[in-house]
């Protein structure tokens, strides 16, 4: 009998996961991640949300590692982690929908000052202005990362009518997305750009990267969409661009730390929208299901989509 | 010499008024509502928003009145307004546009439940919850109105992905989106919707259409987007579907009385978000654009689009 191990959501979540599982797929072993009646010798696969250092190398005859989120950084920091065991990312149809109708509200946000209304009705103010808003087909906005993810949703602002490019690590190719690659064309993307939505995976060329200079160097009024780990950006310089009116607002879903911490002086950032990493999920259902396929292909024998990379770093 | 007198915006925007029409029709005689120099026998056209009752009377060769908004219930609540002369609704593609952006930020706001992290956000609160959002395509949108501007939101809706139909007084067809139409259709449009967005004039027929019954009957997670005309909606049935939970949320961007009085229970209605009636504003030089057109094509003698019809009431 296949044994899945699961660290997803905390104890409290796990019976949800298990009849998710118990609904598809009778006879896997699905067994909580502190089961303390489990021989960590019988399990074969984990799935895994920020596993405990060392947990994961402690388990001998693992298979695989099924990361229960499309980012798995919060596997690779672990030293102990072993690259021989495959691992895997998530990805679904599911993650890239909510994606997309997430970043397109984020962006929206911005260009219709949400963060002005929000500001003004807690304060029961009727805050009309002057200046008129930019319609979306005079909004650049660059997507940063063309994954499965990012390729989905810059297609969709793009065919809303935003004008949309893309910026990656190496080249590609996208309908009606404008295509950037690599440190040489980084400034001409960021320069063209109104909003930047960043979609990267966390790796160590990507942390950091969003700075100061890159805040000040986009056409105004500008924005950011963070998206994909709090490490991309600098949350000094984000929260300096904010202050100094660089940057003219931002949506963040993702931190440095999560939870937030509640004196963190991003909450009450000018212009800000806070909301509490849940641009994409998936409904666990469809998580489930993905895993159960994945497993089924891995004990085949056969190759999976969304391995880990270590040359790429995701 | 052709003399249009605008009442827009007041007395301090004026003169960016009359800057957007020397920019590309500097013939045209463009005076201030209350200029006192002005004999209103010499005027011929008036450009307006809100007119007090009686001035349009009082302008004895007026040959048509404008709306500076697609809506024209501002006018003709006037008893002293004549019927003989045309009057003309706003209507361009900006005002479409914006509109769209503004609904799909309502309608994303509503299925990603933005309010809740408004508020979560006001009190540096990181709360997570265990319910999955929508997707857009399991959530049913319901377009009532689909005049030039309604239709073009409801197929960009559809476009998107979210499942779409829409309501009129008169049959339509149109495009990917399930038409129904008149009183007899009103019950069977309404319950198969999770989400009203309201487009529809103001009109004796409309106005207090949208009551506790009716968002009784939607699908939940029920959600109200009027960017209308406040009377549509009684504002008191509105306040308690959104207290007792009947309806899960609103975005509302027109009310009953503008500016919403800071004393209004609508400002701090649970899962409500509020707008300064912004949602579609087409900017000065566009609308400046439209008036000098229609007024050339009034002055050649020719029919004009968009003129309020008595039978309809809009």
């Amino acid at each position: 009998m296949v044994c899945l191990v699961v660290k997803a959501g905390g104890a409290k979540v796990f019976g949800r996961w298990k009849e998710a599982f118990a609904r598809i797929a009778p006879d896997l072993d699905v067994r909580e991640w502190d089961d303390p009646t489990l021989d960590s010798a019988r399990i074969d696969y984990a799935l895994v949300w920020q596993p405990e250092r060392g947990r994961l190398a402690a388990m001998p005859n693992l298979k695989a590692i099924l990361s229960v989120a499309a980012g798995v950084d919060h596997v690779t920091c672990d030293p102990t982690w072993s690259r021989a065991i495959p691992l895997i990312r998530m990805g679904d149809d599911e993650i890239r929908l909510h994606m997309a109708d997430y970043v397109i509200w984020a962006v929206t946000s911005l260009t219709r000052d949400a963060a002005r209304w929000q500001q003004a009705q807690a304060q029961a103010q009727w805050a009309r202005r002057a200046e008129f808003p930019l319609l979306s087909a005079q909004v650049h906005v660059g997507v940063m990362g063309l994954g499965s993810v990012g390729a989905y949703v810059a297609q969709k602002l793009a065919g809303w009518g935003f004008v949309v490019s893309g910026w990656t690590r190496t080249p590609h190719t996208l309908d009606g997305v404008a295509c950037y690659c690599g440190s040489d064309q980084f400034s001409t993307f960021v320069a063209q750009n109104h909003i930047l939505v960043c979609l990267l995976p966390e790796t160590p060329q990507t942390r950091g990267l969003l700075t100061y200079d890159v805040f000040s160097r986009l056409r105004q009024p500008s924005g950011l969409v963070n998206v994909a780990r709090g490490p991309l950006v600098v949350e000094a310089d984000l929260l300096r661009a904010l202050e100094d009116g660089t940057l003219r607002g931002a949506v963040l879903d993702v931190f440095d730390r999560e939870p937030l911490p509640e004196t963190s002086p991003l909450w009450h950032a000018p212009r800000t929208l806070i909301t509490p990493h849940i641009a994409s999920e998936a409904s666990r259902a469809a998580r489930a299901a993905k895993v159960v396929a994945t497993i089924a292909a891995l004990e085949r024998g056969e190759d999976v989509p969304l391995r880990y990379d270590p040359e790429r770093g995701y």
